[in-house]
């Protein structure tokens, strides 16, 4: 086995868990934390609950919300100069992958100056970050546990991936009572994002015993609970989705991803469509594009997705990707790339940007942008 | 579910991982730091290896061996006046439990003035430790992931056990290599510690999702690896025990352990014996002291222990410990107590000490030193 590493942030998991924020914040010496978080989670009551939280431990805050899903290098501008003005100490971000991923970005100038292009791709980041505190109020992006930041250029109109070590936060916060008043749709679009980062890591030509275990975990968590999921938006339920979530991020954080993500993070930077509604279109046509280079991967898959032994390799493998989509369907996700891309001619430009994506690095099946473009087109 | 904590130190695992320990050091902001080893590992020309690779990174060092298994409360005071003296900035623990479970201790009593006496039990550390770096050199002990440090109190003759999350070292670099020079026995020994770390924190009451997960990775391992272990000690065997080592660490580090780790610190302190010697006497008789409090997942063991299937849970975790006891005997272990302990009048004492171990709060069925005695009975 090479060598490999295997880093996460210390988790305090569990229902209630928002009422640490504070005590953690101060643990990282935090006087004056920056809250990052978006107006959805303020309407929905959540800033002003963290706020009593943080108003408990007796500390004072600033608040920055100039995010957007997809979330973008010129908010990042912004935070780092709130950051600044208001003297903050700490980022405490509370939301789903869009604010956590802006403060991970606003982390990176505040403590390595410059802009946020200066980040782009793996291990650009030299100076220590701001500490770090995330309550994900999403069970999906995996950004309060993972090295990854994805941070749209709008002027390329692209998702620049930045991976750093330092971008782990030092404390993830879930509270699965933060899901609660998630719109429907969001939870199943997070969860199959999870479902995504899972398959995407175990299959990853850098997987190690550390990662595998994580992502199998997350895919059998999700097989089991995500058609429950569909039906009820239950505290059990979202509790479940949460485990499977955090696993599927120490495996993706440790083990990066694929072709999935790489074309997701391109179809993302250049229409802005939702990251979590990609993967119910791209995914099983990856995992078929992948299947002759992740065969006994595949098929282990397949024998938890349809919880069934199966004759061969082969035959599990592809019983899986097939139930997946059912499953998918049944859920009344989108499945057509026609339903989330508005003109077929640019899938061209939209394959060679993936191509240079980091995610596609760790693909077990090398890709070209013309390989990328046939998946494309299967899945159109 | 009940909020729950989990945290492990970074993690670099692989065969000649060792070479990033100047890296990682300087990483941490070491100029000159305090190697801490023992004469075994020495002379095996693992510390001269390891100072290879410090002066490779241009760093100066100082170097401590005062340490026996079972390291004591006299060696941690002069590691930390010799850590003070030599103004020392991080500390490298290379070796098995003993010497960084000393490294650990001094790293308390240098951080945080005073006696390491003064920190014994849970969460009594408040000030931050140096920054830690710890090579194991033993599949085992796990404290190179772990927030336990186990220190021999020579006056009162008993291990004190010192919990906080703050004795997670920052960075745990595992190399298998590392393991060839170990003499068989140890390396047997050590696999059955992991073992006892998998089952106790498998069965603990503070359990998680997280944390199972990674105790039953551990048992399945070390189920496959054992025996082949017992014949031959292949880079391929001792990577697989590594593996479930961690594992066991990062489990039992935020889940605890129970009645037959507080049973073991106690015969620990009292009569010296080899921590790895203790659990194929006891783990068994714990085990089913446990047996109606732990059915389900006792059951569960089993089944990984036996590869079959039962009728019934209990059948299926009876089973289980018998392959246990089969196990350890083809092994050439010690299976009863007498074996261990010079006095059976003493058991008494042991017990009644073991009574107050902080392993016992999480025992699945609650424990009186009565209660303890009559596993020892059960096991002598």
């Amino acid at each position: 086995m090479d060598i490999v590493k295997f880093s996460i942030p210390e988790i305090i998991f569990g229902r209630g868990a928002m009422k640490y924020a504070g005590l953690c914040a101060k643990r990282l010496g935090a006087e004056k934390p920056m809250v990052v978080s978006d107006p959805g989670l303020r309407e929905a009551g959540w800033v002003s609950r963290l706020f009593d939280v943080l108003a408990a431990e007796g500390l004072e805050w600033c608040y920055f919300e100039d995010v957007v899903s997809n979330p973008r290098d010129t908010q990042v501008g912004h935070g780092a100069l709130f950051y600044a003005e208001q003297k903050a100490d700490v980022i405490i971000a509370l939301g789903g992958g869009s604010p956590m991923d802006a403060a991970k970005g606003i982390a990176i100038v505040v403590g390595n100056g410059g802009s946020i292009h200066d980040y782009e791709g793996a291990n650009r980041i030299h100076r220590p970050l701001p500490p770090m505190v995330f309550l994900p109020s999403t069970a999906g992006s995996g950004s309060d546990i993972s090295q990854f930041a994805i941070i749209t250029d709008t002027r390329r109109r692209l998702k620049m991936t930045i991976v750093s070590r330092t971008l782990v936060p030092n404390i993830s916060i879930i509270d699965p009572m933060l899901l609660v008043t998630k719109p429907h749709h969001l939870v199943l679009a997070a969860a199959v994002d999870a479902l995504a980062h899972a398959v995407e890591s175990y299959v990853s030509v850098i997987a190690s015993p550390f990662t595998e275990l994580q992502s199998l975990k997350a895919i059998e968590i999700i097989a089991a609970h995500l058609p429950r999921a569909a039906q009820e938006s239950s505290l059990d339920v979202l509790e479940s989705l949460s485990i499977a979530s955090t696993a599927a991020g120490m495996a993706f954080s440790n083990a990066s991803l694929g072709a999935d993500h790489a074309l997701a993070h391109s179809l993302g930077g250049m229409f802005d469509v939702l990251h979590g509604e990609v993967h119910s279109v791209l995914l099983p046509a990856v995992m078929r594009f992948n299947l002759e280079h992740a065969m006994a991967k595949l098929a282990h898959i397949g024998k938890i997705l349809t919880g069934k032994k199966w004759k061969s390799a082969r035959t599990a493998a592809l019983a899986g990707i097939e139930a997946m989509e059912s499953l998918f369907l049944s859920l009344g996700m989108k499945h057509r790339l026609r339903d989330l891309v508005p003109d077929r001619d640019q899938l061209p430009t939209v394959c060679r940007m993936a191509a240079q994506d980091a995610c596609l690095l760790t693909n077990p099946r090398p890709a070209t942008w013309e390989d990328l473009l046939s998946i494309c087109e299967e899945a159109w």
